[in-house]
């Protein structure tokens, strides 16, 4: 584990196209402790950039609003950590939009990297993704909200990332809890 | 990391006695999108009970409350992951009580742990309780609230673990994070 993180990672919250409890694709809701929760993460793991993806223009105005009352005035005085974190939080249309921005930034695209919770025939392990994390290149991992990332996006994706396995068969893991748990196994020294 | 978890792990989330953001002790809110988080992430990691701590007892009542719906009737039938997840949850009045159970039910007290984002000169590694945990004593492990654990609990405890570090200086990870990150780095194969 002692190589040196040479990537700038990324990473999306993807709220449409996701998946709803019966298998519909669907368009999620923005929750705001996600976004507070996973801008503490992001930020705790140094990550270059935590994007907020949905379609909805009155869901991305309610996070664009949420970022500035922490950020300026009142709300940054009161919670300084909070304001920090939001620092690397910026709101998407869609995951075009999110892969089109970061390639004009670095002038190549993104290594993208798929989660969920099922094993892939593409998935990869962290190791090998700690690996990929070494060479340098920009990585934007994806993480979908509801019941998981619809199949054309993992299906788009360089690599799957493997599921995180606790112990024994139940893997409903809150993607809040997921997303750190992998960051820790990616980044942590 | 080969070695075999042979102990049982037990979580307990104190509301009372913690610091508020300016380090008076106070009896924090329950937050019930804890209790859900939690309990997921408790049992993904096999864990064996995940006590809720609080005196006061409209907050008890209001966990309670929370358990039942989902684990009976409409809601249970609704989300039986989420019914899953709560088997492991339970409602304590204070410290002393959750440990005196736990007394009571290995017939020793249990080896308790505390947690916290400042390094003390007792803290230990990830490692070394890792080591622990194979050696089958039940574990305890503490985890605070609001701005974290008073320091008469950390002075009580058997050890206190190390704080997550991630990349850089910022630590500043909300007590769920915290959670899954912990659980991942003792129990994960």
């Amino acid at each position: 584990m002692g190589d040196t993180i040479k990537s700038e990672i990324h990473l999306a919250l993807v709220h449409y196209p996701v998946y709803n409890k019966v298998g519909e694709v669907v368009t999620s809701s923005v929750t705001t402790l996600d976004i507070h929760d996973i801008s503490r993460v992001a930020r705790t793991y140094a990550v270059s950039s935590f994007c907020v993806v949905t379609p909805l223009k009155t869901q991305r105005q309610l996070v664009e609003r949420l970022i500035k009352h922490w950020m300026t005035g009142y709300g940054a005085e009161y919670n300084p950590t909070r304001k920090e974190a939001l620092l690397v939080t910026r709101v998407m249309n869609n995951l075009t939009e999110t892969v089109r921005d970061l390639t004009d930034r670095y002038g190549k695209k993104p290594v993208i990297v798929a989660t969920g919770a099922k094993k892939l025939p593409k998935s990869v392990g962290f190791q090998y993704l700690r690996k990929e994390i070494t060479r340098g290149e920009p990585i934007l991992l994806l993480f979908g909200t509801g019941w998981g990332l619809e199949k054309s996006i993992l299906k788009a994706a360089d690599y799957v990332l493997d599921p995180v396995e606790g112990v024994g068969e139940y893997n409903h893991l809150p993607v809040r809890a997921a997303i750190a748990i992998i960051l820790d196994r990616l980044v942590a020294r």
